[in-house]
């Protein structure tokens, strides 16, 4: 069992957040609840600014919030300068909530909606990274009727494969996003922001998968994106001012996960960027990576209540917990691994292998695949670790179980961020109409 | 292409669900849009009713209300004097909100929670499906508190291996549902009940899976049920009044899939049942079905817009439409196939093989892996059919897209039933709270 954050340890009997008692969490809001470490969330923010920002001239990490997304986590990425990464007009309406500067907003998006580039804009919302050519055509529509410059990186598909699951990777050539470097398409793409009078063409964006732990997937995306810059010049005669590598960086959620360094990534980066924008004697190029669940992944832990526990001779031991796959899909989705701990016996010998499953009736509920613990009894706090990452934002009302709290802690203290739904919340948008 | 409802047709240039235009519930309502077809539930219903209800003395098939729960749902399962099976004491409470009558509400789950059987037993819900020993000491107890008698069906493994995706199978000995059937375990649970003071023992009940082809499943599960009654009376001295059977009934997604008729299948447990009881000399049990996909699976369609279309050479066409994952994770889990259309091309050549995908920045997000429609365009609408069960009740707000509306239509008309959320909506649980 290892937590994967300095900012939670196991000790005086219990498990420590930010040095609040996991217990006293359970007492205070009940479960199930997303407890986010404030204090992990700010030392990955920093080392964003340590190893990167304050490390090069010209450089923007951008946090991809649809891993978090929430008033407070834009008010945190704010109060450290870094930018942000939207996927949706929806996030960029909560990041505007939440004061966050619209020029360090970049919009992502393989089918961003006429509506969505139209409130982007109007909002002052001007780095767009255009997936398609269609695009193209709404922003410059959009961008003229509002009287705007948008700000263009593009996204070239680097077929490389690389990352954990089949549907996070998003690389290799069969994607839905971005232009094909195959038969001179993205250069058309790029020849078509040239010639629109409302959209600057910028540079290129990349992005290899997600939960990625191999090296040489960057190394040899970033040498063909140099190529690409070159080849950019070469056809077109126009530099590519702007690089954004992408995010996709693979977090440890279990001790056979074995991440990278960010600064390993980012530096070998920024080389191969400097190599070879100096061969031809070029300027050094503003360099953006997206880093998603490193940012938010290890600082988030879900406490469960456990309920029945049932053991199936030579079959298996089931522990279920009061949330499940509403909460947290990943596990079905992604067939992804976790680690975790019953909180009240974490001094106790685990001699028990169980499968944790929810409580919604359905066998793909499964929250833990097989995970050592002491014997479980109903009552017990389960904690999963790593859940920060892509379960409070892929949350469901399904069997209509309502949504857990979402609570920070940091420095010893917490505070209730995202309030628990209620039953009455599940009837909030059902309206009486009659037929018309 | 097959629509799988009599109550939506092809015609005139358009789709038309119970006779309403698509592209007038477009213009209307926006996309994306779930329609759910008030006709088709109303037909499904009717049935339940003509072959089970009015067919046979003592039966009372059961809404599985997991699959598509909402206020006016309840509503109409109420008029039709069908029960209902809930999963949570929030799906309870939405019935209730509704006036469901709370003595035809059959509460289910592996892990029900104490504050939920309080809140089911103190607003008169008395029928529970038992599914494990724990859950029988917390009814026992809440029951005893508050001075109510509960009926109880107890959920026996079967051990059949039935249905469609392993996700989606139930019935096998591997499962978290239910009592083993081995060594006595199912007996026991009964014994227990037995020995409590404030729960009757009423019967059993079983459940082999979800979206099932397969006749024989059912029929080999009741006749081991008829064992199982056998067994119970001899072992216990008590007679199980009551069967419920439990559902499963797969629908047509794509014309591949070859349902069974609903009669069919009730009509095979009840001769099953008859003829294991007649053999004892017992009176026929009570018997109960748990259908859910079979009421709503083919009522619903999702209208999505068009926007993207990339077609890339010599590998695949991507068309995006502006849901995706959020508003069907079913695609992605289950690796579901779907029919559809475009509704304004609805009577051109199907030349284009495309995958329609969403607007989710992720690979998962597909709505259907792969289909023939005239060659599309940006703001073409796309019709996906049979999306009425598990969609709405498993959306989410991935990458904060605000979830669609739900629209019924009947004999020409329509009214909104859950309006589209906002983004204002997306913050609604946002709190703003110091650190305490």
């Amino acid at each position: 069992m290892t937590l994967q954050t300095p900012f939670a340890q196991i000790r005086d009997r219990s498990l420590f957040i930010d040095d609040v008692d996991a217990m006293d969490l359970v007492k205070k809001y009940g479960t199930p609840l997303y407890v986010m470490s404030e204090g992990h969330i700010r030392h990955q923010m920093q080392q964003l600014k340590d190893s990167f920002m304050d490390k090069y001239d010209n450089v923007l990490p951008l946090f991809a919030s649809k891993s978090f997304s929430c008033l407070e986590i834009y008010k945190l990425a704010q109060e450290y300068g870094i930018g942000i990464d939207c996927v949706s007009a929806g996030e960029i309406s909560i990041a505007l909530k939440a004061g966050f500067d619209s020029h360090k907003i970049y919009f992502h998006g393989n089918n961003k909606l006429y509506s969505e580039i139209e409130y982007a804009i109007a909002h002052d919302v001007d780095h767009f990274v255009i997936d398609n050519f269609h695009e193209i055509e709404l922003i410059e529509e959009v961008a003229s009727k509002l009287d705007k410059i948008i700000y263009a990186t593009v996204r070239v598909v680097p077929e490389i494969k690389a990352g954990g699951h089949g549907y996070i990777q998003t690389g290799h050539k069969d994607t839905k996003f971005g232009f094909s470097a195959r038969n001179g398409i993205y250069i058309s793409a790029i020849q078509k922001i040239i010639d629109s009078s409302h959209i600057e063409f910028e540079g290129i964006h990349c992005h290899i998968g997600s939960q990625v732990f191999d090296l040489y997937a960057y190394i040899s995306t970033m040498h063909r994106f140099v190529n690409f810059a070159y080849e950019i010049y070469d056809k077109l005669g126009v530099m590519a001012t702007k690089i954004n590598a992408g995010g996709g960086y693979g977090i440890a959620y279990t001790k056979k996960d074995e991440p990278l360094e960010f600064e390993t990534i980012t530096s070998e980066i920024m080389n191969i960027i400097k190599d070879g924008y100096d061969k031809r004697g070029w300027p050094m190029p503003m360099v953006l990576v997206e880093p998603g669940r490193y940012v938010v992944g290890n600082a988030g832990i879900t406490l469960y209540t456990v309920g029945t526990v049932k053991e199936i001779p030579e079959v298996r031991t089931y522990m279920s917990v009061d949330g499940g796959m509403s909460d947290n899909i990943r596990t079905a989705l992604y067939d992804a691994d976790y680690d975790g701990v019953i909180v009240n016996k974490a001094y106790e010998r685990k001699d028990t292998k169980v499968t944790v499953v929810g409580k919604i009736c359905e066998s793909a509920d499964v929250v833990v695949k097989e995970i050592m613990v002491p014997k479980p009894e109903p009552g017990d706090i389960f904690a999963q670790f790593s859940t920060g990452a892509y379960h409070y934002t892929m949350s469901s009302n399904y069997n209509q179980l309502p949504k857990p709290a979402v609570v920070f802690t940091y420095k010893g203290k917490s505070k209730l961020v995202i309030r628990r739904q209620t039953f009455d919340d599940l009837t909030y948008f059902d309206v009486n109409e009659d037929y018309k």
